[in-house]
């Protein structure tokens, strides 16, 4: 190996993520990672390795690469790991080749054109279902026949390390019969991934669930931020709008389905069958750990939720075959999101409203204080690893702190 | 006048719309459009009369344009108004620099970021209600609160004359307990108007009612399209999804908020006073008539709907507010839609789904055929005017042909 990888690292040989970055000198450019370093595309470039425009490679975003094709992006993953393997390659004796990852700032990796949030837990749909609406009756009529989905913002999904203020807005308190204006009481993080799409269709076009993979890049960790308060006064009848729209966070790297290959795993029994549609073959699941943990103010962290992506009872292809199926058009750098990610135990809910059951059963943290939701000066931090053997496939994290209310 | 404008034309010298267009010769650049030819903008800028860059009048859209801000935006208008009055202005003797519209062909005027609907007429809610909910009770008691949005598709708002395939859809029949799949068999169009966004503002930043006109460019006819079938059974309970982001059409040509100065009026008394931060001073309603109607295939067109703007319970300035109320980011482009817009006669309604009262009162047309929803081949034609003493400022139309499903 040309450059030492720490063990345990999440960017491993294995894994080769696609992140835009910048440095002190250097304006934003796409990297990948690898262990503590980014290797800077850009400068490989100049090498005369890649037999496309290299200018893609010095974007804001990395739509542009994407847009190449995967027959493309999945060549340089391949051959940046084979060159870091072999100490004759192309990028041996080039130590400026590499940037320490402490030494750079992430960007956003993809400009969005388009967010669409699914609600594809089961467990995470129970719950809310148990205490909001009627606990014998949990799951609505659709639940289990479509993977319920909404648009949300593009414009406010920020990258891992942006403080996001607490939000303003309108709830009913308890017993009132008139809303009052302020600060959101109840602010809480989802557990979420979200996708990457990697391939434009037209108006009209649909995308089955055979050839959906075709058409996902990768893969991002995904805080989808929720004011519970203000959300239960606005969302009947046309869903989410304000409760969310002011921030969701991303992971800075995004991990390619062609990493995720060795974790697939096969999905819940889906009962009763779904349309033909929405039917598929394969493993469409992946074993992804996936952990959130909560950092007080100048304290430690208090891991507070161990989950995992293979959970999902609706897997991408359906998202997307769903998503697709009225001929609704999709772009590269479209993002659509898992969900609440929970398991069947409690500490594996994906959102302080499970967590503490409503507030209800506060959470305990380290320091000995107690959360019901998320509190100013809390820092969310949010990680994901995939391991099978000694083949290891992290996310990093995305790590935010909850600031006042502006 | 240099130019001869027919009377009555929606795009008088008062008007002065802008949008992008191509023609045979030449791909896409900005024009604004006079009586029934466009000027062209990018060939306006070669006689050097503008002040900034002209490279933003030959974009593949009009965003960049709009980022110079309104000092800047307005000033070319103004100054164009003045030009085409005077036989000796830099205009003149120029037939060049017009094109006629019947020899151009319009495109997207904006690349809209994200796309947000609302549903801010008080009558179109009341009859949603009553169909939908309780007749006594059929406002739901956040209705008069807040300006109830929603996040819909950007990707797929397209422009007048591009033909729309009726969506396929899950849909659950009556008294069935298993959705079926196939073609929608409620489609429908809602009458709006949706306003585009002139100016950005970073995420955690505030727009107020007074400030929100700043950040309005100005205004286009939105059709969106919905299947009602595919709506009633995804929307429960995040709101509308496949049922509406297959297709939203919009008109080619943005009016001015500075076109519509002339035609402010008062909204509606609200009753109960709204909280202070959806307060406001002044007219911020505007007059615009608005009639839809149906062309069968073949056919001759029938009127099916007159209505108008100035109806709206909730003007932009309060929509825009209650949207970044949160510290939402709004960006240039973006674009805002009214809702369905309905008037309290029956002959005004802005859908079929009310035209018809949910099929129960057919709708008949001038070929003695009725509709209760949109059938295949139906051309839906949206238009807009608004008019005080001589002077009037037009929309053009939305014209939209409905093709079979795929």
């Amino acid at each position: 190996m040309i450059i030492n990888i720490p063990e345990n690292s999440d960017f491993s040989i294995h894994n080769i993520p696609f992140g835009i970055f910048s440095t002190q000198n250097k304006g934003k450019r796409a990297g990948v990672a690898i262990g503590d370093h980014i290797l800077d595309l850009a400068a490989v470039a100049e090498l005369g390795v890649f037999d496309f425009d290299a200018g893609v490679l010095e974007r804001e975003d990395l739509n542009d690469f994407i847009m190449l094709g995967k027959a493309t992006t999945s060549k340089v993953r391949t051959d940046i790991q084979q060159w870091l393997q072999d100490e004759h390659s192309v990028l041996a004796g080039k130590p400026e080749l590499f940037v320490k990852q402490s030494e750079a700032q992430m960007h956003m990796p993809v400009c969005v054109g388009d967010y669409t949030d699914f609600y594809s837990s089961i467990e995470h749909a129970t719950n809310v279902g148990k205490m909001f609406r009627d606990p014998e009756n949990a799951l609505l009529p659709n639940w289990k026949h479509i993977p319920v989905g909404y648009h949300g913002r593009a414009s406010s999904i920020v990258i891992s390390g942006t403080p996001v203020h607490r939000p303003k807005g309108q709830t009913l308190p308890k017993d009132a019969t008139q809303p009052v204006f302020g600060p959101s009481q109840r602010l809480d993080f989802e557990l979420e991934m979200g996708f990457i799409v990697g391939k434009n269709t037209p108006l009209g076009a649909s995308v089955s669930t055979q050839m959906a993979e075709d058409y996902i890049f990768g893969l991002v960790l995904f805080n989808d931020w929720s004011a519970r308060d203000i959300q239960k006064w606005e969302y009947v009848p046309l869903g989410p709008f304000l409760a969310k729209n002011f921030a969701s966070s991303i992971s800075p790297w995004i991990v390619t389905l062609d990493a995720l290959e060795p974790f697939r795993v096969p999905g819940p029994t889906q009962e009763p069958k779904v349309l033909p549609y929405l039917q598929y073959e394969g493993n469409k699941n992946y074993d992804i750990h996936l952990e959130v943990s909560i950092r007080p103010e100048g304290g430690t962290e208090t891991p507070i939720c161990h989950s995992n992506f293979k959970y999902m009872y609706w897997n991408m292809a359906q998202q997307l075959a769903h998503h697709t199926v009225n001929g609704c058009n999709i772009h590269v750098g479209d993002m659509m999101a898992s969900g609440t990610i929970s398991g069947k135990e409690e500490n594996s809910y994906g959102s302080m409203l499970e967590l503490s059951w409503m507030g209800t059963q506060p959470v305990q943290l380290k320091d000995g204080s107690e959360r019901k939701f998320i509190q100013d000066g809390d820092t969310v931090n949010m990680r994901g690893y995939a391991q099978k053997g000694d083949i290891r496939v992290g996310f990093g994290e995305v790590s935010t702190k909850v600031l006042p209310a502006k």
